[in-house]
């Protein structure tokens, strides 16, 4: 039998919830060569603590059950030194997107507990977080514990684990560039399909729709603002060796018209947005007479280390344009696979896809460490 | 200091030479961190062996070199007792197209050596030494050497990882689709391609064309015969939980006329091709009526068990139809992805592509043992 695997998780919102079920899955079918034992699960105001380390139940585990049942959670030292203390190995789940979570990544793997994570804050901060994460890991060749996080750029696509395999293979990555937002994905293959005949529709209207169908941040802002596609280039542009200081120390457009960045409620936002439809509305007309449509994407020129996000004019045939639904897409230029890109394409979002990003994680660090 | 892994590799044709020299630069570079010696080289009549152990050196490696200077290969058994009379963790590289080799598979990992391989033979054959593989692998926990064969369906593209990443976290893979291979993908891309006008090209002058430009196997009918494809399914549909006797136990379209099966030149089936346009003009034809174009492709149906290999008509929209170059495409449906799929693409061939799925591997592995 292997040893038994230790795991905290802390965050239970949608992406956990659904980590939750994935994982209880995995342990039940893979029972007989693997043992993984879940003794931790937090959320922001309570824990589940397995203080004799024998699993917790996971079958019909539900957040109010969390509340209800669980004490204060511990602070990450406590935590690190009730996994330190089974004496075995440990994984550490954070599925929230706390920024002060992510910034005692490098405590934790110093520690030697693995972490894997769809949280893009640690990676995507400042520099100096990136650098310390690292090198406080196990990932090249340290001491510390291994650290994971695919589901921060496409969620289960496999795009941070394909741009490493390329890079540690040998080839050198010249140019990435894709639409890494589902939501902005859907606004403009909605907004500018490719072909679109009859009466073009008004950019407030698409947001709206967007909105009310549960696509968007609860303020729609928090899409438009490009910090999101911000944040994955920064990670992206990392991984393929360059030096980025912060997700705002590159172009980043931000689709939200100056007036109505500081207007208090996205009420306000969604009100006032109609009376800006006709800048867009132009810009993608003009793109329409050149036979090509606009979309919002994020590209990393690597020689020339220029990294940008915004709005881009594409022709027809070209497979950012032929992008449909909220897909996203990322295609990596290298120089092995020449002027033709390797494209990785799919749903870029959602609870299911980027909980499985974190358990395949998971499995990857259990095959290391078994 | 890591423990030392002992590389042995056979084959050094285009991959293999490839993957020599992508393996030593990747000794060099991770040099602080990982210990690999290559101690044994090998194509089919000459081999280089270290005897005690000390690196082979690889820069100024040729395979005229090994002609010259090698023995006589070792047998599989006395490779085997070579690499475990070394005491530590070993690896063999197969990067031949063997199914002799390939059929000694498991008594290699049974030994505890480790196999990664672009070597279809050994997964696309009788589902005995499919199934023997896997059970005498420590790939599903067993104490036996790990087996990657990544390289096996698109070359460098991560295909299998993905599918094994979609299934073992869980997820349903209800169908896979797409085009396997990189000669089929130029045929019909050039002969069919999306919004075609002008006179319309001749099958027969499209083959010649990528026979020329050594897109094709030698003889053409080695691509034509839609067995490479095949045996890329027969991988696929086994990863996808489906019993497949033979890459033959299911349907699979041969473009080659059936006058010319049986003749006994390349040269003669060239001759004789032009006679045979028509009626794959024909098919060409009936497609672009409809808004669409032929494409040679492989498709898993899971639910149903239905596995087919042959000629299908695409929307001019669809992602096959688009497909550009030798482009491999394949997409990957499943339940949590739901009706759009996750779609991974690019070139499918060619020896520095295929090296690199080799070197993920050796990768992948060398995480798991060191």
């Amino acid at each position: 039998m292997a040893k038994d695997i230790k795991v905290a998780i802390i965050g239970v919102g949608g992406v956990g919830k659904a980590f939750v079920s994935q994982l209880s899955n995995y342990i039940k079918k893979n029972a007989s060569t693997v043992s993984v034992s879940v003794v931790y699960i937090a959320r922001s105001r309570a824990a589940l603590i397995s203080k004799d380390y024998s699993p917790l139940p996971l079958t019909a585990f539900v957040s109010e059950e969390l509340d209800a049942a669980g004490t204060e959670p511990l602070s990450v030292t406590d935590l690190v030194q009730f996994l330190k203390a089974s004496g075995g190995e440990a994984i550490l789940i954070d599925n929230t997107s706390s920024i002060e979570l992510a910034k005692t990544y490098p405590d934790i793997l110093s520690a030697g507990i693995h972490i894997a994570t769809p949280n893009k804050k640690g990676f995507s901060s400042e520099e100096k977080l990136w650098n310390d994460i690292f090198a406080a890991s196990g990932n090249n060749g340290g001491s510390g514990g291994y650290v994971f996080h695919e589901a921060t750029v496409g969620a289960g696509l496999p795009v941070l684990s394909t741009i490493r395999d390329l890079i540690e293979t040998g080839d050198e990555v010249t140019k990435v560039e894709g639409v890494f937002s589902g939501t902005m994905s859907f606004l403009f293959n909605e907004f500018a399909p490719v072909g679109a005949s009859g009466a073009p529709k008004a950019f407030s209207d698409v947001v709206k729709v967007a909105k009310d169908a549960g696509y968007t941040e609860p303020d729609p802002r928090d899409d438009l603002n490009g910090l999101d596609v911000a944040r994955k280039l920064t990670i992206l542009a990392r991984l393929s060796g360059l030096s980025i200081a912060s997700p705002t120390s590159f172009p980043v457009q931000s689709l939200i018209p100056k007036p109505l960045e500081s207007v208090s409620t996205s009420q306000e936002f969604m009100d006032g947005l109609p009376n800006y439809d006709s800048e867009i509305g132009l810009l993608a007309d003009e793109a329409k007479k050149e036979g090509k449509v606009i979309r919002f994407v994020g590209s990393i020129d690597v020689p020339s280390k220029a990294v940008k996000v915004g709005l881009e004019k594409f022709d027809f045939s070209h497979p950012i344009a032929g992008l449909k639904g909220s897909d996203n897409i990322i295609a990596f230029y290298t120089k092995r696979y020449g002027d033709r890109a390797l494209i990785v394409q799919g749903a870029g979002a959602g609870a299911e896809v980027t909980a499985m990003g974190v358990l395949s994680d998971v499995i990857k660090i259990i095959a290391r460490i078994k």
